[in-house]
């Protein structure tokens, strides 16, 4: 084990020696192993925005096997996905790679201001089909925000008990905000803290903006002067909020770019700021297989400082 | 044990000896342990105002570990956090402060005018983290007080037949009642009454006005001429309502304050009055360190009578 | 915290924080607090021998308020008894010293080869009465042997989930052992072995004699020269047999001497052989007070290396 | 209430309110009420002995109705009985005495020397028919006795919890024990003791011989000189081994007295050794209702001061 | 995966996926990972024999943390043991090797001609280790074979249900068979079916005897000329007994060997026959650590087909 993740596992010393070595196997595995940095495929989308919006860009991807390949092939720390996903492609992949169960999921066939995904699956089926993590949504922001807090305090505490990691998605939405506020520097700092309080040990937020959506945010920020120009600046303020680093901090690529140079430098900015890696979908699903290993490999290269 | 302290206790006689013990543990650590009066440092902030607003006058505070050296190091009886920032950093302070497990957080990213916390973590966890007390908020005023007060039941009924002692946040909120209204001091001393008769060992409240909010209340308050001019008699009546002074009553000390004279002199009022004691947390963690071990230092001598 | 109990702490990382406070507060409490070693109070032995076999020769110990009282007078690092006596006296100590409720106890009004203690209490007793530790007996050698092992499983793994350490006490007793193998070097290593391997916090086991039990044994013993001259080799033997130290091992203090420099000889052996402490019942508590107070000065003394 | 029954209940202040509460009623009711001494009437015969060997003296006794309406008439303190007794006439008699139930049973049709009661009613039983209490019977000494301790500490733990007192008959029998041992003073306060750390509220044993059982124990009854001659000596030294007089003792009074002056003079040291009373069955209700009544008030009158 | 790993896993088809990647995990660990073959580090003699005759020949063993890096040094599949040294070791490895939690134990201090093992720990306790599989000690030939089939058919049960392998230590024992038939070709290749058909993923069997214990099976070998003359005929007819090869059997190594030579010509018998690989203890961990490599290394080596 390397100086670095012994670093970043003693950060969760109050936990079962399970759930830290599962920790310790996302960690270690693949090309990032061992650098503290990861890499993790999700693929969701297909019941969060339809399998059309998800899969026709790339049809290979409406096959589950075709996701475990990619991760894989990348050489990414784990991979991510609801039950179905999971339980069509899991057997061809036993081992290979740390799987991370969504437990919940949320589709747009029916249209709310105010989220509330539906939990889809269990601890149980994570530990049933081998998986080293649960990955959970909340929206911070949503007035059903409350119930889902609750849920995921559930879902942690199973999860812990069984030794298994916990990742939460904080992605905030609901009608106290603005759109441009989902991705606020104060709104997306804030999702990350909120994140930790409730115990989780991995994670994952946007990418923020400048824009600054509370008002009394804004004066702390401003009075304070709190560096928040660059996105690595935004980064390291996102890093900070979530325990002062002492809890792992990936970011989500968002859709696939059309300009593959600017998200590069997304990811420089990721890596500048601190930040843990990134988690990255449709950026990388939807563009053929060569294709998506080239980004995915120049991407990890960032992280290894080779790019 | 001291006097003092033994009498306390025997007011929780139909109590389980294991919570008293906790609360014994608390009344009797730090710098004011034996005197019957307590200095806790809260630190929920980073869930209920967001990190930011919490930590940015002094970024030492986005670390966990900060705030456990910052109630050891100023000698409080205590400190509350919820379950992330707790299971953060106990592991290096193993038996060294007796902690208080927030139970139930809020965020401000939902705006709503009636609210109501998530539970966020449990009276399993508080004994796995080895706490000596749980948390509960409440917001009596709100149109989900009803739902609160029912958590708060199932919790002091778990927390009780397992040994630990149950700390409620009273804090008046909600659509019937006017800004002002929420530290009235006919509604912080119903604040008090309802937390009381919750079942609740330690109560926690705001320091209230002279102002009263309800029509009804008023004509008692003016027909009996109940003393609630000076800071120390409306003290005295929040004691008086908190069971006749048969129930530990502590006051928030609120935001930073630009005159810490007037804050002393509000101390001063706790103790005249015959407060137990304060719960400050922004006040404290916003100042550099050396100016809030100072600041601390002399509010407890407050309490000892030397200040 | 000391460096030294911070070390000893650091040898169950596995455990929950709860469990790792409860071990820091019996290694802190005291006059021994902060250096690793500790002096126990057990009182068990009007269940286990019977009234007057126990408090006949010093009757203020009819009385359970006097044990507590004398465990906080010596400055002992816990006490510890059965439901009854600690029922009875605890609301006058709370949380003054640390607690160890024995769950089992045995009698000897129906005599047996192969004894089976009965299980008189539960882990929630323990938290409900607040105690920092549960306390189980096992007799390797009993024909019974494997119903205690798996009572002992059974209350470990409820104890360690709700944050209580746990001490076995671990006496070979039963028809495959002579009277002289019950203390032979052998068997007692053997019983502190498999109480670690139960998952054990603490272990308390009798002082070895020179004697070897079983033909087996012997000839490794002999074989490998293994050191048990010395009553300070035997106990250096025994605490490599608990993990090579890293679990707490403190040696039973037998009945009432009559001389105590010879037992204060068998307590320096203890610490020059690197145990962690004594238990001792009769010896203290079926002498006068003022005596009582003396010998286990003295005996606190020979840990601090003062005597 | 009186000093004398609040100092009693003190003694208990590490159980519920409930529990004490119930203690309270049956320390308060009848002719002895605020004495804090009690004649509690026991009718579990039927069941033991057989309802002739019990009832044919006087066949009034077959009627369950007879035996409340004795209890109640003489002012006893407490009726107990086994469930069927107690369903059968508890509905005419209601909230007008405290009630016991029986909570195990053991008869005499088949014969062994090693006894186990049998469990025939519960605690659930006990709250749906209105008792005060409930009553256990084990037997320290018989190669069951495990089993009963066990089966004790269940259902104290369900009865404490619920706030019902717990009364236990501990009567010393068994293959290990000589017909004499099981009246011995030695073996008697031992079973006084079991019962006590098995966390009794009260305690019911026989009345001690002088004979000793047990060699280890009369070697330490010769050294100390522990006074043993006279009767009130004897209960005087049970009453120490069951905590130092904090646990209520009372004595049975066994079977129907030829000489009643001799029986007298018994309950006159069961006074003065400072026991808490009596349990008389077959002495009370084996005799026409007019004497028994009036043997019942002599008795009474004994504890008054007044005979 | 390697085609071999896969075609192994594809007898397990009727498992969970979690359960099959647990298994993947241990066989594609190590220096043997992909091969299919397996070399297992096993210390539960500290329970099992004591810990002087276990570890007195290389006194390093004594420290829980020397296996877990012996295992890992040598590239091991796994590391398997009780939970006391699971426990005592498993913060500073986590993840690094494949665990399997030893869930009964049986220690020499009672001897007995029909042992039953003592179970010591739990499937949840695996999961909360971090935990592969959990290993189980049958023996049939025992009278109390049956409690323990049961047994394992309930761990089975719960362990596939929460997705770990089951490691079956199948060892024949008890008073109706001879000394020599323990290890009788009949016996163990009998032992071998019943573990498969209990269910186990793994079994654990001693290398065989030509020997014949039972009648009735002689006369089958004989009539049906069974090859059983040379070792790794012998091997064969064992695997060959465990579904012909469909479940993955395994050797245990016996205490240190004085003649290396002899033993790689056992392991090369074991290969020849197409034994998966073997489970070695004390053969390996009563050496010096780097002799103890040279001999891992070397078997190792046996099974790659290069010595």
């Amino acid at each position: 084990m390397t100086e670095r993740v012994r670093a970043i596992l003693n950060c969760y010393e109050s936990d079962n020696p399970g759930s830290r070595a599962n920790l310790a196997r996302m960690l270690n595995h693949g090309r990032l192993g061992g650098t503290g940095k990861m890499v993790i495929l999700p693929v969701d989308q297909g019941f969060e925005h339809g399998p059309a919006r998800s899969f026709a860009p790339n049809p290979a991807g409406y096959d589950p096997a075709y996701h475990f390949q990619l991760a894989l092939a990348a050489g990414c720390n784990a991979y991510a996905a609801p039950l179905g996903f999971i339980e069509a492609g899991v057997s061809q992949f036993l081992g290979e790679i740390p799987l991370i169960l969504k437990l919940n999921s949320h589709d747009v066939l029916h249209d709310e201001k105010d989220p509330l995904s539906a939990v889809t699956s269990t601890v149980d089926d994570a530990l049933r089909l081998g998986c080293a993590a649960v990955g959970f949504t909340i929206y911070p922001g949503s007035s059903q925000a409350q119930t889902m807090y609750g849920q995921a305090r559930e879902i942690a505490k199973e999860a812990k008990s069984k030794g298994l990691a916990m990742v939460l998605w904080s992605y905030p939405r609901g009608s106290s905000l603005s759109k441009e506020g989902e991705t606020a520097i104060d709104v997306v700092t804030y999702a990350a803290q909120i994140a930790a309080q409730l115990g989780a040990h991995v994670i994952k937020v946007k990418l923020p903006s400048a824009h600054i959506e509370l008002k009394d945010a804004e004066k702390v920020y401003n009075k304070h002067h709190v560096p928040i120009e660059t996105l690595a600046d935004r980064v390291r303020h996102v890093v900070q909020s979530a325990f002062n680093g002492k809890r792992i901090v990936i970011f989500s690529g968002g859709p696939k770019s059309d300009n593959d140079e600017a998200f590069f430098n997304e990811v420089r900015a990721i890596r500048d700021g601190g930040g843990s890696g990134l988690i990255i979908g449709r950026n990388s699903f939807q563009r053929p297989r060569a294709e998506a290993l080239k980004m995915l490999g120049t991407l990890i290269g960032i992280f290894q400082g080779k790019a």
